[in-house]
């Protein structure tokens, strides 16, 4: 059989996307659909006390106006988690639809339904809304005080979740002598994802009082069931449609606007109704990436041994719970895992402030903790006076190394090959001696990260896969799976293994891009890079089902027995001879129309996966630092990723390169502003907020170590989001050997930059 | 369990469609689609020599205009048959997109792809088109002459089809002393369907050379394969989405412009391309029904048994073979069946002419082969003195009757049954007696006819069904099936049929009427009214195997064996003590979430049926004709109808008084008319073509025979089509009765009911 996964297919959706043939959610939309305009809360903190609609209620074409005061008193989750029956596990349900109780500059407090745009504008303009302000925080830290306003009133201290981490015994450890103590604060911003297309969708009524949402998601099933507890009904009666979307990065792995579009659509009668978010509310009014503060002190012994560790992690949750704890989790949670040490003694916070919710992003939680950590693991080895590669090769997690909760081994030598490739790239060894002892404004470093990163949620939650393929006349199929394409190319990487899985070309492969919950088998969607991993249980496990459906009927038509039957390349193939009996298609047209025995034949299957994935990898960086001008230049960078046996070696490439450039972002210019008068966002759009871009980027170097993963069907794991996890903390670590300068912030634009370097007397 | 089938449910789609919420295919065109006009040929027969598109290419916004000079040289069929593997069994090849040799007047000669609307019109009428004029001939009988023009070269005397029935030795028969000789020349017009959304489809492209067709068809997944062969591309690059249609009553099962419109899409890179019908090209460029010739005698014994009998059958084919013979044969098959006579001999021969090319229509050539029939049956009875429906239950098909080729049996005495609940209704006995020997201008009379009907299409043709059942987390269920909701009201009848399969409430039955090849299970879509026979099979058997693998999961959850449990109106019950142990949605939540074992329940199977099943019924009318206006009035009808069990008795009442109302057309009203000198449509619109209208109705009286069918899952069968078939006939009965003048052509009306009446000497 031509094996298809490992090359390097060309997108299916390629051609589709590059001539704009590819359906967006916008386009699916109706000409007659009501558009929503929102009016948003312009204080960070109080209580509407009224809301007058009459002038609003007086522009031509507007249909309806909906305040916080008619909105059904239902809280709910907007996570993109898989649901669980244990209540102790389901997410915060903190929301309403629209709030009276105003948590952030930007809340949503009122809805103009009008038939159209300009209408719907001018309206929620001439929305009047009376306020009772109140108080605001929007430091975590400051939100954790006593006398700090409340943001929900049944969580003391604004705390959303707790987590503690005790190894060993950490006050002992440190009273052993000749310990070397390493302390850092460690601080990452708020930024937001910028996906292409903002958040868009709409809702429409269908029989029986069901309702449709099509949606720019990354989880339809999901949303099915969120919009399903919003508004009070059964999940059945709601219906998700998921078309092609332009990237969603995680903020699009939580219920947006769903439940409240879908809610507009009930009160006026069932037109369809268009919630089309602008830019400014997709950096606010959406998800945002926590701002993590992470408190970190090593007592390391002369020989590089860590006796005892601490962490303390303060998570800036913003107004909503939304994914919450898990995120400050995961990254709190990697800690003692890429650095064992037999005392370590922990504690994180998630805690509410008047910020915009913090959601799912790219990495959830690993490129705050990787910026923490991998920063002072560069401080620790300063302190030292040993070279940063040198001296994690020492510390890092060991082969063998096994995780008793996840179950996940780390089989192969991966962090050493994984570093041994990146300083090759990028000449580590030369750089990092030429630019030791450097004088003078103008200075170069080299700085590298490693990265911990696991595959998918469990067993912290369901992980479950179904798959359905249809076989047509001329032997091609279809592929339905509930998990997504969201830009990612993972419907290229399905129909590779879907091919390889039946048996047939890439090319007859033909994979349902779009998510309709009424159809689909059920899916979780994209998220926690568990795309490929997840899929491809499912996918094979439906493919061998298909595959035997088809020969079974085969034996009818050959009068072969089973056992000497295969299918390669969409030929039956006599097994004995090599002969090919009959081509697919033959097969499939004489099933469908046999006035004998006549099968449409499909198949469909769930697979539960109970198994997961260590991804790890590393960042190479060489800067150029222009002290006065407290300035970074990026002048090379190379990611190294063992995302086990590469699906598709083009698409994993450019996955590295999206990646990069977030961290990219991340470590030197990315940060969303708010005035700490008001809580008022400051740079909300595309011009102020310093997204990194092409031209900001030297060559994106992606390198792979391909250590197949066995406990995966195709021997992959992780790659979605790793590549954006360890770039920030490398740069910070190149700008270390080149000025001696331990930076405690992201992004480290020149604003924070002179302030380190005056503090450091270098200014 | 509560027993959906049988109730009167409300429409699943009567709340969608009421209030216009259902999506119908233009609803669902995008906003940038380009739109085609065709430019029809002007003459009946002739060569399309040159056209000049210089003009209307001029005209802005055209992006492109396409001729019968550019169109691929496949001919292609457009039948909505099943496909055959046996080529002697395919339907008949003889279309071109568009065509240079122009056969009537209307074919396709080139279209033009405009911005908008306009610019397509504009330019459609600037297209310059020199013909070389060919004799053309609309007359089958004419048709068949030598030296008539050849519409097709390869088929001489015009003859698209001939069937022969040859039953003992007529000739020999009819030899028998003291026989009496009746016969006559029976003629049904060209009419139209009249469904109220005209043909409209779009196309598209998509990834890797596929292309959707978004269409009004009653036959999505044969419409792809029709696609694919015109287009000569593997039919799995073809996707078919079939959305709310507003009526078809055959017409839409034919391939009409699906693939025109595909081809127009991919000379247009792409683009959506949309071809919306305007009224008038329905009349001519879409499909009509046969008008048929029939010549029957019959040679009757004194006592009224048939010694011997002879029909011949002149079908009119228009310009192209669509559904073809197959029309003509159906009701050429009927004939020996419902008077069976030991000597017949028969010829039925359908023609091409140069005429709309007719294609399926309600009743498939029964209404036609009816109003031969039973005009005739009145006739023989009155040359008999006979009382008609007297002299039927003498000669009409005994019960225990059955048909060695299709193995259908006359289970009960339905005809006595029918005609005896018809008499009642009607008041047959005694109108019949008062209305014999009248004289004066306005006279009165009863008629009646019969029908003979059977379900669906094996041993023809394939008959298979598949569905796929999907169990959401609240217990209800998504159904599809390729059995399409037309209008008819499949939908909810197949809710009622899934809420018993299953075990579940009909509220919980989610039907998804919309067919989309790429994922709707494989069927045949909504023809020769097989929906609740052929889809029941599958939507019982599927509905067991989900409730099965319900089942198989409570066991998990109750601990009670298999054996004990049932699922009984969405609740899993323990059958020994009746106790409701959990509901459907508890389970289906547990089974979707739960970390030890989870499983999204669906089921889904084809089941291809080989049986049939007759249906019969009979119409009662009563009329009163103003002889010197020529007119006739009815007064009075009722259908009568053996369907089997009735599904939804206020749907099959209300399919009843549609059939009845088209019948009436039929009978006195409704005929396309042609200009004899041009072969130009006359009447091609609703206002000229005199549609039936509820103005032309007495009240609709619909009633019912229940006599289970023993082979049918739910003891359903046909009642689609036979309301349309009997009413034409019975009024020409009345007719006869109340003038004493035996009309011989349909519709009856004043200008042929004037040379009648002269003829007879009545006027």
């Amino acid at each position: 059989m031509s094996k298809q996964v490992g090359q390097s297919k060309i997108r299916v959706d390629a051609f589709d996307k590059a001539t704009g043939r590819a359906k967006y959610t916008d386009d699916l939309c109706g000409k007659d659909a009501l558009v929503v305009r929102l009016v948003h809360s312009t204080i960070a903190h109080g209580l509407v006390k009224s809301i007058d609609t009459a002038a609003a209620s007086a522009v031509e074409g507007v249909v309806k106006i909906l305040t916080c005061f008619d909105v059904p008193n239902i809280p709910f989750p907007t996570a993109g988690h898989p649901w669980s029956t244990d209540p102790h596990h389901q997410d915060v349900a903190d929301r309403l639809l629209m709030n009276r109780h105003v948590r952030y500059y930007g809340d949503e407090v009122a809805a103009v339904v009008a038939e159209n745009e300009i209408a719907a504008a001018q309206a929620a303009r001439l929305v009047k809304v009376e306020y009772e302000e109140y108080p605001f925080v929007l430091d975590p830290q400051e939100a954790m005080q006593p006398g700090a306003p409340l943001i929900h009133g049944d969580h003391p201290g604004n705390i959303l979740g707790h987590g503690e981490l005790r190894i060993g015994d950490y006050e002992k450890a440190i009273q052993e002598p000749g310990l070397i103590k390493v302390e850092g604060w460690y601080d990452t911003p708020t930024v937001q994802h910028c996906h292409i297309e903002n958040h868009v969708c709409f809702a429409q009524m269908e029989g029986g009082g069901r309702i449709t949402v099509v949606t720019s998601t990354q989880i339809p099933h999901i949303i099915r069931r969120v919009v399903g507890q919003a508004l009070g009904i059964p999940w059945g009666k709601v219906r998700i449609i998921k078309p092609y979307i332009g990237g969603g990065f995680g903020n699009k792995q939580d219920a947006l606007y769903e439940p409240l579009c879908a809610w507009l659509c009930t009160q006026v009668g069932g037109r369809t109704v268009k919630i089309d978010c602008s830019r400014e509310e997709t950096f606010v009014s959406n998800r945002v990436r926590h701002a993590i503060r992470t408190h970190i002190i090593s007592w390391v012994r002369p020989d590089g041994t860590f006796a005892a560790r601490k962490i303390e992690c303060f998570s800036n949750q913003g107004a909503y719970a939304s994914h919450g704890h898990g995120v400050t989790a995961k990254g709190f949670n990697a800690f003692p895992q890429l650095y064992p040490c037999p005392n370590i003694t922990g504690d994180a916070y998630t805690v509410y402030t008047n910020m915009p919710a913090a959601g799912a992003m790219r990495g959830y939680g690993i490129p705050q903790a990787m910026w923490a950590g991998e920063s002072h693991l560069d401080d620790v080895a300063k302190a030292l006076g040993r070279n940063p590669v040198e001296y994690r090769r020492q510390v890092v997690m060991p082969v063998g190394y096994r995780d008793e909760f996840s179950k996940n081994e780390n089989y192969f030598d991966t962090f050493n090959q994984v570093m041994d490739k990146g300083m090759e790239a990028i000449g580590y060894q030369e750089k990092w001696e030429a630019y030791q002892h450097q004088t003078g404004p103008v200075r170069r470093g080299v700085g590298m990260a490693l990265f911990w990163y696991n595959t998918a949620v469990w067993p912290i939650s369901l992980e479950s896969s179904s798959c359905r393929m249809v076989l047509n006349q001329d032997g091609s199929i279809q592929v339905q799976t509930g998990e997504t394409e969201i830009g990612q190319g993972c419907d290229t990487a399905y129909a590779q293994m879907a091919a390889d899985a039946v048996g047939i070309p890439f090319e007859d492969v033909h994979i349902v891009s779009t998510q309709d919950t009424d159809v689909t088998p059920f899916g979780l969607g994209a998220y926690a890079s568990r795309q490929t991993y997840i899929g491809g249980f499912s996918i094979r496990q439906t493919g061998q089902m298909l595959k035997e459906r088809i020969l079974t009927y085969a034996v009818e038509l050959t009068r072969q027995p089973r056992a000497n039957l295969d299918l390669i390349d969409g030929k039956i193939v006599r097994v004995s001879d090599g002969r090919e009996l009959m081509g697919l298609g033959e097969l499939a047209t004489e099933a469908l129309y046999s006035l004998e025995h006549s099968q449409h034949i499909t198949a469909e299957s769930t697979y539960q996966i109970k198994n997961n994935a260590y991804s790890f990898g590393c960042t190479f960086a060489e800067v150029e630092v222009d002290i006065p001008m407290c300035k970074v230049k990026l002048l090379n960078i190379v990611n190294v990723h063992d995302c086990g046996n590469l699906i598709n070696p083009a698409l994993a490439e450019a996955q590295v390169h999206g990646g990069m450039s977030m961290g990219i972002g991340f470590g030197l210019s990315e940060e969303l502003k708010f005035d700490p008068k008001t809580g008022r966002p400051l740079n909300n759009n595309l011009l102020d907020y310093k997204l990194s871009t092409f031209m900001d980027h030297p060559n994106l170097q992606a390198l792979f170590v391909e250590n197949p993963e066995p406990t995966s069907p195709y021997g992959t794991k992780a790659l979605g989001e790793p590549p954006a996890c360890s770039p920030a903390p490398a740069i910070r670590n190149a700008v270390l050997q080149a000025t001696g300068v331990a930076v405690d912030r992201a992004p480290m634009t020149p604003h924070v930059l002179f302030a380190a370097f005056r503090e450091a007397g270098l200014l």
